[in-house]
């Protein structure tokens, strides 16, 4: 993914992710464990303002209905698209009217790829319409199609036991659902990996928890040194029945048709607001969802839930007229559906105060009813992370769970900041990620206030304790 | 339903739901409860080679496999369709080569409706395509469609509220799922009673339990009072973001095209096999699931796995070379999505021997892990059925619950006759019913191997009791 975003802006010679400037130790905390919860023991009432506010009080179910107008008139909002400016133009309208501090749009380079029409039909052993969602930076079919025999495997391992079957056909990944990190390796990486041994394109099992014969969409990513050919997931369905079909000895031809085109880069922007700090305004507590999604759907889950209760959790703090001692930075990314674009741009814009970062937290793995915090750092920010979750007792949020990362943070946590994002249900997160049931349906208003909750409570005081998180 | 149906065969005249002959009292049981259990307890070895060969023995996971090389080769099978045709063919010749007995076809005159190409686009307030499914029997549009404003109710009491507003408009039914005995009205009625208050077309929610974004279809009914237009369902998502729309004060636009047409009726069969009594070979018990499905999916769930359990339990007694003292028989139902058509036809041709069946059993609600057996007759004939079920203590299913009723045996039950059907688990069923996503995905072999298991214990066990099972 870093080599196709590397020569896509041609920033080799500007990236390095390891790097940062010396950081003065004096910023991070040096207290002792004891001193820490002492201080941290100091935000109950603040935490109890911020839940009550949230959860029972005016901002009841705020996040939810600010994110379902925004859903339902602007609907999707694919990187490149009118819909996608449509809905920048119109948070920052709902920032600034929200009277955040510092509202400003931070402009990025995004690709700008379309689906367009694509139907795939099983011509033998019968005629069968199958389901299907063209890959994000996939090229099309010529306009008659791609008609090829199939050959169906179930890993990496077996196309390549089986690579001199492969020469000319459409090549089918049917491979389990482990889980999403290891799973989408499929649908990443299926169609360079069947090109390399003579496929004309590739067709991949859906990398989804639950099906209703629901083909998932999402990016793949092309190299350099190997044959694009077009590339699709079809439903977990279909994908297991092409593997029935194969297993009784039968002989399979598919026709694939995909109008996929990618345009020329386009202009847009991360939309970017503040409740400025008023003792370290130069240090920063970034909150994030992403802005963009998919085609399909509405967005809502992915990523509309962790814009929104993102702005929220500024929202809360702001309208409880309380401002912290360093900056909480909202930031609504753009294009991370593409690989993370728009944030890879902040990054380069922003690391040379990497030192000036106390925590990065990104909320894109849902706002269900959340379970605990996923937290990145060391042991000795673990065991603060630990006792601020501890202020959210009420609410029954309390765990610190390992993970954190995000495509959005994670060039920060790389380079040393620790990371943080929500715990919550991820089998029903990958049942509806990517597909045409992202909408608002499968997101609830009161799970929105205790995910804004948390959020609102861990953003806050982390910006406002003396001393900024420590690092390894 | 029914007047549909008589007028559709000219046959009212025939009907007589509440008839009968006069049924001889000494072929049901006079025994004491004590006499029935000391006669049921002489089963258990027989039930326990059943479940062994079917759970654990040769047999095991014979119904999938079966059914998924059917399933996967032969595709959905709707009425009056080519695949229907063959499935029905397939299924004469799987029933003879297994050495049933009386192996049959009973001819049936069956609609033929085709849904033809189908779209919903929702123009104002953005463009937004909808996944739509036309309901069986609905007319289709003019060519150009149907383009209007929207009026979204919540409910047929709603609707009659607001009736001098839906004049020329589209109506949206946007009810909740609360069973699909209840919610289904709006679906069957729907069009009618938009139509009667001056609708151009109407579309309705999908009767489901959980949605990925999944339409569903299914029947629909007119009236020959009413103007016929044109209904289907939309999903869940789009119902509920046009209710939001609505509450947001937006004016909502959606042009409908339907391709659907309606084709002369064809001729099609019930496929019926039997295992002859050796002792009262007139005296029936009846063991049945429908060989038709829509022409979304493949039908698996609805009601392949019905119909390839009930040829199971026939299998599975004939395996271990048992034959009762009344005759097993197997029918597999005709267009039954249609209205129970074929029920209907046979019916009509067998209701004189009305008082020679002792039970009549229909598998089309789910052929997943049984949680017991529903069951509807007479207090003493439950009793019988409890000791029966009694049999299956090892698999750990032995309730009965009320129910029992299904479109295809109806006829019969409201005639007196007792019926059985399979209880598990409803919420997963009506997630895939009428859907795409009723495939093979959904079927488990070992779920179907104790369905199998159950039903051709309870089919033997009261095929072979001295006496028939007493009516009220
Ligand atoms: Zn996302
Ligand atoms: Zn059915």
């Amino acid at each position: 993914m870093k080599f196709l975003l590397f020569t896509l802006f041609g920033i080799v010679q500007f990236l390095s992710l390891a790097s940062g400037k010396s950081i003065p130790k004096n910023k991070f905390s040096h207290k002792s464990l004891k001193e820490m919860k002492e201080e941290i023991a100091g935000y109950e009432d603040v935490a109890e303002s911020l839940i009550n506010l949230a959860v029972y009080g005016k901002a009841k179910n705020r996040s939810y209905e600010r994110l379902s107008y925004f859903i339902d008139t602007v609907g999707p909002r694919l990187s490149g698209s009118k819909n996608l400016d449509r809905a920048i133009e119109i948070m920052y309208k709902n920032l600034q009217q929200n009277g955040l501090d510092s509202v400003h749009l931070e402009p990025v380079k995004i690709p700008h790829w379309e689906r367009g029409e694509e139907s795939a039909v099983m011509l033998v052993p019968r005629l069968h319409k199958m389901a299907i969602l063209g890959l994000g930076s996939s090229i099309g079919t010529p306009p008659e199609g791609i008609t090829a025999e199939v050959l169906v495997v179930t890993s990496f391992d077996e196309l390549q036991r089986r690579s001199p079957e492969a020469k000319g056909k459409i090549v089918v990944f049917n491979q389990p659902f482990v889980s999403y990190a290891i799973t989408v390796q499929y649908r990443t990486h299926g169609a360079v990996e069947a090109a390399k041994v003579g496929a004309l394109a590739s067709l991949i099992r859906s990398v989804a928890s639950f099906s209703v014969y629901s083909p998932h969409t999402g990016n793949q990513e092309y190299q350099d040194d190997v044959p694009k050919i077009p590339t699709a997931c079809i439903t977990v369905e279909d994908a297991e029945m092409l593997t029935r079909l194969a297993s009784y000895g039968k002989t399979i031809v598919i026709q694939l048709k995909m109008g996929a085109k990618t345009y020329p880069d386009t202009v847009s922007f991360n939309t970017v607001a503040e409740i400025t700090g008023d003792k370290y305004p130069d240090q920063i507590v970034l909150v994030s969802g992403h802005l963009d999604s998919w085609d399909v759907g509405q967005g809502a889950l992915d990523d509309g839930g962790g814009s929104f209760i993102s702005w929220e959790a500024l929202s809360l703090i702001k309208d409880l007229g309380l401002r912290p001692k360093r900056t909480l930075r909202l930031v609504l990314w753009t294009a991370e559906e593409q690989g993370g674009i728009g944030a890879l741009q902040y990054y380069r814009l922003h690391k040379g105060n990497i030192s000036n970062y106390s925590l990065v937290m990104e909320s894109d793995a849902g706002t269900f009813l959340p379970t605990g915090l996923q937290f990145s750092g060391s042991e000795r920010a673990r065991d603060i992370m630990k006792e601020i979750m501890g202020l959210l007792k009420h609410l029954n949020v309390t765990k610190v769970f390992t993970g954190g990362e995000g495509t959005d943070i994670n060039f920060w946590i790389q380079a040393g900041v620790p990371g943080a994002s929500l715990s919550n249900d991820l089998f029903k997160y990958f049942t509806f990620h990517h597909t045409y049931g992202d909408t608002m349906t499968v997101m609830n208003p009161k799970q929105m206030n205790v995910a804004a909750a948390v959020w609102s409570v861990v953003a806050y005081v982390v910006a406002d304790l003396e001393e900024m998180l420590p690092r390894t």
